[in-house]
Protein backbone atom coordinates (compact mmCIF):
# COMPACT_ATOMS: atom_id res chain seq x y z
CA UNK A 1 0.00 0.00 0.00
CA UNK A 2 1.23 3.37 -0.90
CA UNK A 3 1.16 6.43 1.42
CA UNK A 4 0.39 9.67 -0.47
CA UNK A 5 0.50 13.30 0.69
CA UNK A 6 0.72 15.26 -2.03
CA UNK A 7 -1.67 15.72 -5.08
CA UNK A 8 0.79 16.19 -7.48
CA UNK A 9 1.90 12.78 -6.64
CA UNK A 10 -1.26 11.25 -6.15
CA UNK A 11 -2.07 12.07 -9.40
CA UNK A 12 1.22 11.51 -11.29
CA UNK A 13 0.60 7.73 -10.20
CA UNK A 14 -3.08 7.87 -10.87
CA UNK A 15 -2.33 9.28 -14.67
CA UNK A 16 -0.03 6.09 -15.07
CA UNK A 17 -2.76 3.81 -13.77
CA UNK A 18 -5.51 5.14 -15.62
CA UNK A 19 -3.00 5.42 -19.43
CA UNK A 20 -2.70 1.20 -18.68
CA UNK A 21 -6.44 1.55 -18.77
CA UNK A 22 -7.07 0.31 -15.18
CA UNK A 23 -10.12 1.08 -13.17
CA UNK A 24 -10.04 3.29 -10.20
CA UNK A 25 -12.34 2.92 -6.77
CA UNK A 26 -12.10 5.77 -4.34
CA UNK A 27 -13.42 5.45 -1.06
CA UNK A 28 -13.61 8.69 0.07
CA UNK A 29 -13.03 8.90 4.83
CA UNK A 30 -12.55 10.71 7.54
CA UNK A 31 -10.31 7.87 9.40
CA UNK A 32 -10.93 6.28 12.41
CA UNK A 33 -12.06 3.14 10.75
CA UNK A 34 -14.82 0.98 11.55
CA UNK A 35 -15.86 -2.67 9.42
CA UNK A 36 -18.08 -0.45 7.97
CA UNK A 37 -15.52 1.32 6.10
CA UNK A 38 -13.84 -1.80 5.59
CA UNK A 39 -16.81 -3.42 3.59
CA UNK A 40 -16.58 -0.29 1.45
CA UNK A 41 -12.94 -0.87 0.33
CA UNK A 42 -13.54 -4.54 -0.30
CA UNK A 43 -16.51 -3.41 -2.85
CA UNK A 44 -14.16 -0.92 -4.09
CA UNK A 45 -11.24 -3.71 -4.60
CA UNK A 46 -13.38 -6.33 -5.69
CA UNK A 47 -15.10 -3.80 -8.82
CA UNK A 48 -12.18 -2.32 -9.59
CA UNK A 49 -8.28 -2.44 -10.47
CA UNK A 50 -7.37 0.04 -7.87
CA UNK A 51 -8.70 1.13 -4.39
CA UNK A 52 -7.45 4.62 -3.30
CA UNK A 53 -8.71 5.64 0.11
CA UNK A 54 -8.52 9.07 1.48
CA UNK A 55 -8.16 10.29 4.96
CA UNK A 56 -9.08 13.62 5.65
CA UNK A 57 -11.24 15.16 8.23
CA UNK A 58 -12.32 18.33 6.36
CA UNK A 59 -12.55 21.42 8.28
CA UNK A 60 -15.66 23.01 6.21
CA UNK A 61 -18.13 20.35 7.09
CA UNK A 62 -17.74 21.21 10.75
CA UNK A 63 -19.72 23.62 12.74
CA UNK A 64 -17.75 26.10 14.66
CA UNK A 65 -19.59 24.25 18.15
CA UNK A 66 -18.68 20.50 16.59
CA UNK A 67 -15.77 18.14 17.49
CA UNK A 68 -13.58 18.95 14.85
CA UNK A 69 -10.74 19.44 16.99
CA UNK A 70 -11.79 16.48 19.06
CA UNK A 71 -12.62 14.03 16.08
CA UNK A 72 -10.26 10.70 16.49
CA UNK A 73 -6.94 10.96 14.34
CA UNK A 74 -4.81 8.06 14.41
CA UNK A 75 -3.13 7.12 10.97
CA UNK A 76 -1.00 4.51 12.22
CA UNK A 77 -4.48 2.35 13.56
CA UNK A 78 -5.70 3.41 10.31
CA UNK A 79 -3.06 2.20 8.03
CA UNK A 80 -2.37 -1.17 10.25
CA UNK A 81 -6.14 -1.90 10.20
CA UNK A 82 -5.94 -2.06 6.51
CA UNK A 83 -3.03 -4.00 5.60
CA UNK A 84 -4.54 -6.47 5.25
CA UNK A 85 -7.54 -5.21 3.10
CA UNK A 86 -4.81 -5.01 -0.11
CA UNK A 87 -5.93 -1.35 -0.61
CA UNK A 88 -3.46 0.52 -3.51
CA UNK A 89 -3.55 3.66 -1.91
CA UNK A 90 -3.91 5.38 0.87
CA UNK A 91 -4.12 8.88 0.31
CA UNK A 92 -3.70 11.60 3.28
CA UNK A 93 -3.75 15.11 2.41
CA UNK A 94 -2.61 18.00 5.00
CA UNK A 95 -4.74 21.11 5.37
CA UNK A 96 -2.80 23.25 3.12
CA UNK A 97 -2.66 20.75 0.50
CA UNK A 98 -6.48 21.12 0.20
CA UNK A 99 -7.15 24.32 1.61
CA UNK A 100 -4.82 27.35 0.65
CA UNK A 101 -4.98 30.13 2.41
CA UNK A 102 -6.71 32.31 -0.53
CA UNK A 103 -9.65 29.27 -0.73
CA UNK A 104 -13.01 30.75 -2.02
CA UNK A 105 -15.04 28.10 -3.91
CA UNK A 106 -17.84 26.22 -2.05
CA UNK A 107 -20.77 24.18 -3.58
CA UNK A 108 -24.21 24.42 -2.69
CA UNK A 109 -26.80 20.95 -3.34
CA UNK A 110 -30.32 23.36 -2.61
CA UNK A 111 -32.87 21.97 -0.97
CA UNK A 112 -31.84 18.15 -0.43
CA UNK A 113 -29.11 19.86 2.11
CA UNK A 114 -31.21 21.50 3.94
CA UNK A 115 -33.62 18.91 6.11
CA UNK A 116 -32.68 16.42 8.39
CA UNK A 117 -28.86 16.23 9.85
CA UNK A 118 -28.73 19.87 7.88
CA UNK A 119 -31.30 21.58 9.33
CA UNK A 120 -29.03 21.12 12.94
CA UNK A 121 -25.62 21.11 11.26
CA UNK A 122 -25.93 24.48 8.93
CA UNK A 123 -23.15 24.69 6.52
CA UNK A 124 -22.15 20.70 7.24
CA UNK A 125 -23.37 19.51 3.38
CA UNK A 126 -21.95 22.67 1.63
CA UNK A 127 -18.44 21.54 3.04
CA UNK A 128 -19.25 17.84 1.94
CA UNK A 129 -20.08 18.74 -1.45
CA UNK A 130 -17.09 21.33 -1.70
CA UNK A 131 -14.35 18.76 -0.26
CA UNK A 132 -15.80 15.54 -2.28
CA UNK A 133 -15.73 17.36 -5.65
CA UNK A 134 -12.14 18.43 -4.98
CA UNK A 135 -11.56 14.97 -3.78
CA UNK A 136 -13.16 13.63 -7.36
CA UNK A 137 -11.34 16.35 -9.15
CA UNK A 138 -7.75 15.13 -7.94
CA UNK A 139 -8.79 10.71 -7.58
CA UNK A 140 -10.86 10.82 -11.32
CA UNK A 141 -12.43 7.92 -10.01
CA UNK A 142 -14.14 5.27 -11.97
CA UNK A 143 -16.50 4.82 -9.11
CA UNK A 144 -16.99 6.21 -5.54
CA UNK A 145 -18.19 4.15 -2.81
CA UNK A 146 -19.99 5.86 -0.22
CA UNK A 147 -22.51 4.02 3.24
CA UNK A 148 -25.57 4.12 3.71
CA UNK A 149 -25.54 5.04 7.02
CA UNK A 150 -24.71 8.66 6.16
CA UNK A 151 -27.85 8.98 3.67
CA UNK A 152 -28.50 12.54 3.06
CA UNK A 153 -24.91 12.60 1.96
CA UNK A 154 -25.56 10.11 -0.19
CA UNK A 155 -28.44 11.95 -1.66
CA UNK A 156 -26.72 15.42 -1.09
CA UNK A 157 -23.62 13.65 -3.15
CA UNK A 158 -25.35 11.94 -5.67
CA UNK A 159 -27.86 14.71 -6.50
CA UNK A 160 -24.02 17.46 -7.08
CA UNK A 161 -22.69 14.24 -9.08
CA UNK A 162 -25.83 14.73 -11.60
CA UNK A 163 -26.44 18.16 -11.69
CA UNK A 164 -22.43 19.06 -12.43
CA UNK A 165 -21.92 15.94 -14.40
CA UNK A 166 -18.62 13.87 -12.49
CA UNK A 167 -17.92 11.48 -14.72
CA UNK A 168 -17.98 8.86 -11.55
CA UNK A 169 -20.75 6.24 -10.94
CA UNK A 170 -21.86 6.67 -7.11
CA UNK A 171 -21.88 2.86 -5.34
CA UNK A 172 -24.05 2.94 -1.84
CA UNK A 173 -23.35 -0.01 0.45
CA UNK A 174 -25.33 -1.12 3.40
CA UNK A 175 -24.90 -0.22 7.11
CA UNK A 176 -22.04 -2.31 8.86
CA UNK A 177 -23.84 -2.57 12.24
CA UNK A 178 -22.58 -4.39 15.30
CA UNK A 179 -24.13 -7.89 16.70
CA UNK A 180 -26.78 -5.75 18.52
CA UNK A 181 -27.64 -4.08 15.51
CA UNK A 182 -25.92 -0.73 16.43
CA UNK A 183 -24.75 1.37 13.12
CA UNK A 184 -20.98 1.20 12.93
CA UNK A 185 -19.71 4.75 13.66
CA UNK A 186 -16.09 6.19 14.32
CA UNK A 187 -18.42 8.41 17.34
CA UNK A 188 -19.77 5.00 19.16
CA UNK A 189 -16.25 4.78 21.19
CA UNK A 190 -17.70 7.77 22.91
CA UNK A 191 -20.25 6.40 24.69
CA UNK A 192 -20.79 5.18 28.28
CA UNK A 193 -21.31 1.53 28.75
CA UNK A 194 -24.68 2.76 29.63
CA UNK A 195 -26.03 4.09 27.14
CA UNK A 196 -24.23 1.89 24.66
CA UNK A 197 -26.34 -0.75 25.83
CA UNK A 198 -29.71 1.47 25.48
CA UNK A 199 -28.21 2.81 22.11
CA UNK A 200 -29.83 -0.96 20.31
CA UNK A 201 -33.15 0.83 20.55
CA UNK A 202 -32.29 2.92 17.14
CA UNK A 203 -32.38 0.23 15.30
CA UNK A 204 -34.54 -1.81 16.91
CA UNK A 205 -37.47 0.84 16.31
CA UNK A 206 -36.23 1.78 12.89
CA UNK A 207 -37.05 -1.68 12.39
CA UNK A 208 -40.01 -1.81 13.39
CA UNK A 209 -40.78 1.43 11.67
CA UNK A 210 -40.05 -0.74 8.78
CA UNK A 211 -42.29 -3.36 9.15
CA UNK A 212 -45.40 -0.97 10.18
CA UNK A 213 -44.97 0.83 6.78
CA UNK A 214 -44.37 -2.63 4.76
CA UNK A 215 -47.77 -4.28 6.60
CA UNK A 216 -49.27 -0.80 5.64
CA UNK A 217 -49.31 1.83 7.66
CA UNK A 218 -49.76 4.83 5.70
CA UNK A 219 -49.36 7.33 8.11
CA UNK A 220 -45.78 8.92 8.33
CA UNK A 221 -46.73 10.68 11.75
CA UNK A 222 -48.16 7.45 13.45
CA UNK A 223 -44.64 5.92 12.69
CA UNK A 224 -42.67 8.60 13.98
CA UNK A 225 -45.02 8.91 17.11
CA UNK A 226 -44.26 4.94 17.25
CA UNK A 227 -40.24 5.43 16.74
CA UNK A 228 -39.80 8.51 19.81
CA UNK A 229 -42.19 6.22 22.13
CA UNK A 230 -39.79 3.57 22.05
CA UNK A 231 -36.49 5.51 22.36
CA UNK A 232 -38.05 7.01 25.21
CA UNK A 233 -39.04 4.37 26.85
CA UNK A 234 -36.06 2.19 26.25
CA UNK A 235 -33.23 5.01 26.35
CA UNK A 236 -32.25 8.46 28.03
CA UNK A 237 -31.02 9.38 24.45
CA UNK A 238 -32.40 12.61 23.53
CA UNK A 239 -34.32 13.08 20.08
CA UNK A 240 -32.64 15.48 17.86
CA UNK A 241 -35.07 14.92 15.12
CA UNK A 242 -37.13 11.74 13.50
CA UNK A 243 -38.35 11.95 9.77
CA UNK A 244 -39.86 10.28 6.94
CA UNK A 245 -38.73 11.44 3.63
CA UNK A 246 -38.94 10.51 0.15
CA UNK A 247 -35.12 8.72 -0.08
CA UNK A 248 -33.73 10.35 -3.05
CA UNK A 249 -35.59 13.86 -2.72
CA UNK A 250 -35.65 13.87 1.41
CA UNK A 251 -38.77 15.41 0.76
CA UNK A 252 -41.53 14.82 3.73
CA UNK A 253 -43.38 12.12 3.17
CA UNK A 254 -47.38 12.87 3.69
CA UNK A 255 -48.48 9.09 2.81
CA UNK A 256 -45.84 6.21 2.19
CA UNK A 257 -44.68 5.91 -1.23
CA UNK A 258 -41.81 5.66 -3.45
CA UNK A 259 -38.34 4.94 -1.95
CA UNK A 260 -38.75 5.87 1.41
CA UNK A 261 -36.25 6.40 4.17
CA UNK A 262 -36.61 6.67 7.54
CA UNK A 263 -33.51 9.11 9.30
CA UNK A 264 -32.88 9.35 13.17
CA UNK A 265 -30.86 11.74 14.94
CA UNK A 266 -30.19 11.03 18.79
CA UNK A 267 -27.97 12.22 21.38
CA UNK A 268 -26.28 10.04 23.92
CA UNK A 269 -24.90 12.17 26.60
CA UNK A 270 -22.49 14.77 24.21
CA UNK A 271 -22.04 12.12 21.80
CA UNK A 272 -24.84 12.08 18.40
CA UNK A 273 -25.89 8.79 16.76
CA UNK A 274 -27.36 9.17 13.09
CA UNK A 275 -29.27 5.69 11.53
CA UNK A 276 -31.67 4.97 8.91
CA UNK A 277 -33.22 2.36 7.31
CA UNK A 278 -34.73 2.58 3.36
CA UNK A 279 -38.06 0.99 2.55
CA UNK A 280 -38.00 0.63 -1.96
CA UNK A 281 -40.61 1.21 -3.55
CA UNK A 282 -43.39 1.75 -1.34
CA UNK A 283 -46.76 2.02 -2.53
CA UNK A 284 -48.93 1.73 0.79
CA UNK A 285 -52.25 1.85 -1.36
CA UNK A 286 -51.15 -1.24 -3.37
CA UNK A 287 -51.11 -2.61 0.18
CA UNK A 288 -54.41 -1.47 1.62
CA UNK A 289 -56.19 -2.29 -1.77
CA UNK B 1 -17.19 18.97 -38.16
CA UNK B 2 -19.20 16.86 -35.79
CA UNK B 3 -22.37 18.81 -34.56
CA UNK B 4 -23.09 16.72 -31.42
CA UNK B 5 -26.16 17.29 -29.25
CA UNK B 6 -26.29 15.15 -26.12
CA UNK B 7 -23.78 14.25 -23.15
CA UNK B 8 -23.73 11.00 -23.72
CA UNK B 9 -22.49 11.04 -27.39
CA UNK B 10 -19.98 13.91 -26.77
CA UNK B 11 -18.62 11.37 -24.20
CA UNK B 12 -18.45 8.36 -26.15
CA UNK B 13 -16.70 10.30 -28.78
CA UNK B 14 -14.45 12.10 -26.43
CA UNK B 15 -13.39 8.78 -24.40
CA UNK B 16 -11.84 7.53 -27.68
CA UNK B 17 -10.41 10.36 -28.53
CA UNK B 18 -8.67 10.18 -24.90
CA UNK B 19 -8.01 6.42 -25.35
CA UNK B 20 -5.71 7.46 -27.91
CA UNK B 21 -3.70 9.61 -26.29
CA UNK B 22 -5.51 12.65 -27.64
CA UNK B 23 -5.35 15.91 -26.39
CA UNK B 24 -8.37 17.81 -25.83
CA UNK B 25 -8.96 22.04 -26.28
CA UNK B 26 -11.95 23.55 -25.43
CA UNK B 27 -13.79 26.98 -25.90
CA UNK B 28 -16.75 27.57 -24.45
CA UNK B 29 -18.99 30.26 -25.98
CA UNK B 30 -22.35 31.52 -25.76
CA UNK B 31 -22.40 31.50 -29.77
CA UNK B 32 -22.79 35.02 -32.16
CA UNK B 33 -19.17 34.07 -33.33
CA UNK B 34 -16.80 37.06 -34.16
CA UNK B 35 -13.06 37.26 -34.34
CA UNK B 36 -12.64 37.02 -30.93
CA UNK B 37 -14.35 33.58 -30.72
CA UNK B 38 -12.09 32.75 -33.73
CA UNK B 39 -8.89 33.67 -31.92
CA UNK B 40 -9.61 31.11 -29.17
CA UNK B 41 -10.43 28.36 -31.26
CA UNK B 42 -7.59 28.66 -33.58
CA UNK B 43 -4.90 29.01 -30.24
CA UNK B 44 -6.83 25.79 -29.31
CA UNK B 45 -6.37 23.70 -32.32
CA UNK B 46 -2.77 24.87 -32.57
CA UNK B 47 -2.25 23.36 -28.92
CA UNK B 48 -4.52 20.56 -29.22
CA UNK B 49 -4.87 17.49 -31.61
CA UNK B 50 -9.05 18.19 -31.13
CA UNK B 51 -10.74 21.37 -30.38
CA UNK B 52 -14.05 21.03 -29.16
CA UNK B 53 -16.37 24.13 -29.13
CA UNK B 54 -19.13 24.83 -27.36
CA UNK B 55 -22.42 26.88 -27.51
CA UNK B 56 -24.59 27.55 -25.28
CA UNK B 57 -26.21 30.12 -23.89
CA UNK B 58 -26.45 29.79 -20.22
CA UNK B 59 -29.31 30.67 -18.44
CA UNK B 60 -28.39 30.53 -14.59
CA UNK B 61 -25.61 33.89 -15.81
CA UNK B 62 -28.63 36.02 -16.90
CA UNK B 63 -30.78 38.20 -14.42
CA UNK B 64 -34.30 38.40 -14.92
CA UNK B 65 -34.04 41.56 -16.09
CA UNK B 66 -30.98 40.92 -18.81
CA UNK B 67 -30.97 39.64 -22.29
CA UNK B 68 -31.42 35.90 -21.95
CA UNK B 69 -34.57 35.95 -24.43
CA UNK B 70 -32.99 38.27 -26.98
CA UNK B 71 -29.26 37.30 -27.16
CA UNK B 72 -28.86 36.34 -30.59
CA UNK B 73 -28.78 32.63 -31.33
CA UNK B 74 -28.00 31.69 -35.27
CA UNK B 75 -26.52 28.33 -34.95
CA UNK B 76 -26.30 28.32 -38.80
CA UNK B 77 -24.22 31.46 -39.20
CA UNK B 78 -22.11 30.49 -36.17
CA UNK B 79 -21.66 26.95 -37.72
CA UNK B 80 -20.84 27.64 -40.86
CA UNK B 81 -18.91 30.82 -39.87
CA UNK B 82 -16.34 28.52 -38.05
CA UNK B 83 -16.32 26.07 -40.98
CA UNK B 84 -12.84 26.80 -42.43
CA UNK B 85 -11.18 26.57 -38.92
CA UNK B 86 -11.10 22.91 -38.33
CA UNK B 87 -12.83 22.37 -35.75
CA UNK B 88 -13.17 18.77 -34.60
CA UNK B 89 -16.59 19.07 -32.68
CA UNK B 90 -19.12 21.30 -31.86
CA UNK B 91 -21.11 21.01 -28.74
CA UNK B 92 -24.64 22.40 -28.89
CA UNK B 93 -26.39 21.20 -25.83
CA UNK B 94 -30.44 22.02 -25.28
CA UNK B 95 -31.88 23.52 -22.02
CA UNK B 96 -32.82 20.15 -21.06
CA UNK B 97 -29.42 18.47 -21.44
CA UNK B 98 -27.43 20.90 -19.30
CA UNK B 99 -30.32 22.06 -16.05
CA UNK B 100 -32.90 19.11 -15.45
CA UNK B 101 -36.58 19.83 -14.11
CA UNK B 102 -34.70 19.16 -10.09
CA UNK B 103 -31.62 20.81 -10.69
CA UNK B 104 -30.10 21.94 -7.59
CA UNK B 105 -26.61 22.48 -7.53
CA UNK B 106 -24.78 25.71 -7.44
CA UNK B 107 -21.05 26.47 -7.09
CA UNK B 108 -20.15 30.18 -5.51
CA UNK B 109 -16.70 31.88 -5.71
CA UNK B 110 -16.42 33.84 -2.96
CA UNK B 111 -15.10 37.75 -2.70
CA UNK B 112 -14.10 37.48 -6.32
CA UNK B 113 -17.66 37.30 -7.70
CA UNK B 114 -18.12 40.35 -5.93
CA UNK B 115 -16.83 43.57 -7.38
CA UNK B 116 -17.41 44.77 -10.71
CA UNK B 117 -19.83 43.27 -12.85
CA UNK B 118 -20.40 41.03 -10.21
CA UNK B 119 -21.56 44.02 -8.35
CA UNK B 120 -24.25 44.86 -10.93
CA UNK B 121 -25.22 41.21 -11.94
CA UNK B 122 -25.55 39.69 -9.15
CA UNK B 123 -25.57 35.67 -9.43
CA UNK B 124 -23.71 36.38 -12.58
CA UNK B 125 -20.68 34.54 -11.63
CA UNK B 126 -22.53 31.66 -9.71
CA UNK B 127 -23.81 30.76 -13.20
CA UNK B 128 -21.28 31.04 -14.93
CA UNK B 129 -18.78 28.87 -12.74
CA UNK B 130 -21.71 26.41 -12.30
CA UNK B 131 -22.21 25.70 -16.32
CA UNK B 132 -18.26 26.02 -16.89
CA UNK B 133 -17.78 23.11 -14.20
CA UNK B 134 -20.48 21.33 -15.87
CA UNK B 135 -18.83 21.55 -19.28
CA UNK B 136 -15.87 20.74 -17.45
CA UNK B 137 -17.19 17.75 -16.34
CA UNK B 138 -18.63 16.69 -20.04
CA UNK B 139 -15.85 17.54 -21.89
CA UNK B 140 -12.68 17.10 -20.00
CA UNK B 141 -10.35 18.69 -21.75
CA UNK B 142 -6.74 19.31 -21.31
CA UNK B 143 -6.89 22.77 -21.98
CA UNK B 144 -9.21 25.70 -21.88
CA UNK B 145 -9.65 28.56 -23.42
CA UNK B 146 -10.98 31.86 -21.87
CA UNK B 147 -11.03 35.67 -23.69
CA UNK B 148 -9.11 38.55 -21.41
CA UNK B 149 -12.15 40.62 -22.84
CA UNK B 150 -14.41 39.09 -20.05
CA UNK B 151 -11.48 39.58 -17.26
CA UNK B 152 -13.17 38.37 -14.30
CA UNK B 153 -15.19 35.94 -15.60
CA UNK B 154 -11.45 34.50 -15.86
CA UNK B 155 -10.01 35.78 -12.14
CA UNK B 156 -13.67 33.82 -10.94
CA UNK B 157 -13.09 30.51 -13.26
CA UNK B 158 -9.15 30.43 -12.48
CA UNK B 159 -10.12 30.41 -8.94
CA UNK B 160 -12.96 28.01 -9.32
CA UNK B 161 -10.77 25.46 -11.38
CA UNK B 162 -7.69 26.05 -8.59
CA UNK B 163 -9.82 25.45 -5.70
CA UNK B 164 -12.12 22.46 -6.89
CA UNK B 165 -8.48 20.96 -8.39
CA UNK B 166 -10.13 20.42 -11.43
CA UNK B 167 -7.70 18.87 -14.02
CA UNK B 168 -7.63 21.37 -16.25
CA UNK B 169 -5.06 24.15 -17.69
CA UNK B 170 -6.53 27.67 -18.61
CA UNK B 171 -4.84 29.63 -21.63
CA UNK B 172 -6.34 33.22 -21.69
CA UNK B 173 -6.54 34.69 -25.13
CA UNK B 174 -5.80 38.89 -25.91
CA UNK B 175 -8.92 40.36 -26.08
CA UNK B 176 -9.48 41.06 -30.15
CA UNK B 177 -10.05 44.72 -31.60
CA UNK B 178 -11.60 46.29 -34.09
CA UNK B 179 -9.67 48.34 -36.27
CA UNK B 180 -10.32 51.08 -34.25
CA UNK B 181 -9.86 49.71 -30.86
CA UNK B 182 -13.62 48.73 -29.80
CA UNK B 183 -13.42 45.28 -28.26
CA UNK B 184 -15.03 42.77 -30.06
CA UNK B 185 -18.65 41.59 -28.57
CA UNK B 186 -21.56 40.06 -29.70
CA UNK B 187 -23.17 42.77 -28.38
CA UNK B 188 -21.73 45.57 -30.50
CA UNK B 189 -24.51 44.73 -33.30
CA UNK B 190 -27.11 46.53 -30.98
CA UNK B 191 -25.14 49.71 -31.35
CA UNK B 192 -26.60 52.82 -32.98
CA UNK B 193 -24.36 54.12 -35.70
CA UNK B 194 -23.40 57.21 -33.59
CA UNK B 195 -22.47 55.14 -30.27
CA UNK B 196 -20.71 52.97 -32.47
CA UNK B 197 -18.29 55.43 -33.47
CA UNK B 198 -18.70 57.09 -29.67
CA UNK B 199 -17.97 53.75 -28.40
CA UNK B 200 -14.04 53.75 -29.49
CA UNK B 201 -13.19 55.86 -26.44
CA UNK B 202 -13.13 52.74 -24.28
CA UNK B 203 -10.07 51.47 -25.20
CA UNK B 204 -8.93 55.34 -25.75
CA UNK B 205 -9.25 55.80 -22.17
CA UNK B 206 -7.75 52.45 -20.92
CA UNK B 207 -5.06 52.97 -23.29
CA UNK B 208 -4.38 56.48 -21.73
CA UNK B 209 -4.90 55.28 -18.36
CA UNK B 210 -2.00 52.13 -18.89
CA UNK B 211 -0.12 54.94 -19.84
CA UNK B 212 -0.36 56.96 -16.73
CA UNK B 213 0.18 53.95 -14.80
CA UNK B 214 3.51 53.16 -16.43
CA UNK B 215 4.68 56.52 -16.34
CA UNK B 216 4.42 56.66 -12.89
CA UNK B 217 1.02 57.57 -11.43
CA UNK B 218 0.61 56.06 -8.34
CA UNK B 219 -3.21 57.39 -7.28
CA UNK B 220 -5.50 55.38 -8.90
CA UNK B 221 -8.70 57.76 -8.17
CA UNK B 222 -6.92 59.74 -10.52
CA UNK B 223 -6.98 57.39 -13.26
CA UNK B 224 -10.11 56.35 -12.61
CA UNK B 225 -11.14 60.13 -12.45
CA UNK B 226 -8.97 60.98 -15.78
CA UNK B 227 -11.03 57.87 -17.47
CA UNK B 228 -14.41 58.96 -16.85
CA UNK B 229 -13.97 62.70 -18.15
CA UNK B 230 -12.86 61.58 -21.21
CA UNK B 231 -15.90 59.09 -21.88
CA UNK B 232 -18.27 61.93 -20.58
CA UNK B 233 -16.18 64.43 -22.80
CA UNK B 234 -15.77 62.23 -26.27
CA UNK B 235 -19.70 60.48 -25.88
CA UNK B 236 -22.77 60.04 -24.75
CA UNK B 237 -22.16 56.76 -23.02
CA UNK B 238 -23.36 56.22 -19.53
CA UNK B 239 -20.50 54.83 -17.15
CA UNK B 240 -21.58 52.21 -14.94
CA UNK B 241 -18.10 51.09 -13.37
CA UNK B 242 -14.35 52.26 -13.64
CA UNK B 243 -12.26 50.17 -11.14
CA UNK B 244 -8.55 49.81 -11.15
CA UNK B 245 -8.49 46.26 -9.07
CA UNK B 246 -5.47 43.48 -8.70
CA UNK B 247 -5.86 41.21 -11.65
CA UNK B 248 -6.16 38.17 -10.28
CA UNK B 249 -8.18 38.39 -6.55
CA UNK B 250 -10.12 41.31 -7.68
CA UNK B 251 -9.28 43.52 -4.72
CA UNK B 252 -9.32 47.36 -5.35
CA UNK B 253 -5.80 49.00 -5.64
CA UNK B 254 -4.91 51.87 -3.23
CA UNK B 255 -1.76 52.36 -5.32
CA UNK B 256 -0.38 50.36 -8.59
CA UNK B 257 1.09 47.16 -7.47
CA UNK B 258 1.59 43.61 -8.80
CA UNK B 259 -0.71 43.00 -11.75
CA UNK B 260 -3.08 45.41 -12.24
CA UNK B 261 -6.48 45.35 -14.58
CA UNK B 262 -8.17 48.70 -14.82
CA UNK B 263 -11.89 47.56 -15.70
CA UNK B 264 -14.74 49.36 -16.65
CA UNK B 265 -18.89 49.10 -17.59
CA UNK B 266 -20.20 51.53 -19.67
CA UNK B 267 -23.92 51.81 -21.38
CA UNK B 268 -24.15 53.01 -24.85
CA UNK B 269 -28.43 53.58 -24.96
CA UNK B 270 -29.38 50.04 -23.74
CA UNK B 271 -25.93 48.27 -24.65
CA UNK B 272 -23.93 47.33 -22.06
CA UNK B 273 -19.99 47.58 -23.38
CA UNK B 274 -17.36 46.02 -20.87
CA UNK B 275 -13.45 46.22 -21.49
CA UNK B 276 -10.30 46.28 -19.82
CA UNK B 277 -6.42 46.42 -20.09
CA UNK B 278 -4.22 44.61 -17.84
CA UNK B 279 -0.83 45.96 -16.64
CA UNK B 280 1.78 43.06 -16.40
CA UNK B 281 3.93 43.35 -12.39
CA UNK B 282 3.20 46.96 -11.56
CA UNK B 283 5.13 48.57 -8.93
CA UNK B 284 4.96 52.26 -8.83
CA UNK B 285 7.31 52.52 -6.26
CA UNK B 286 10.29 51.66 -8.51
CA UNK B 287 9.19 53.83 -11.24
CA UNK B 288 9.26 56.62 -9.16
CA UNK B 289 12.02 56.09 -7.61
Amino acid sequence: MLIIKTIIRLRSTLDKARAKGQTIGFVPTMGSFHEGHLSLMRQAKKDNDLCVVSIYVNPTQFGPKEDFKKYPRDLRRDSSMILKENIDILFVPSDNEIYSDRYLTYIDVEKISQPLCGHFRPGHFRGVATVVAKLLNIVQPHVMYLGQKDAQQVAVLRTMIQDLNFPVKVEVVATSREQDGLAMSSRNKYLSPKDRQESVVLYKALSSAKAMVESGTSSPAKVKATIKSLIKKESSGKIQYVECVNADTLETLKRFEGRVLIALAVFFGKTRLIDNIVIPQHDSRKIKS
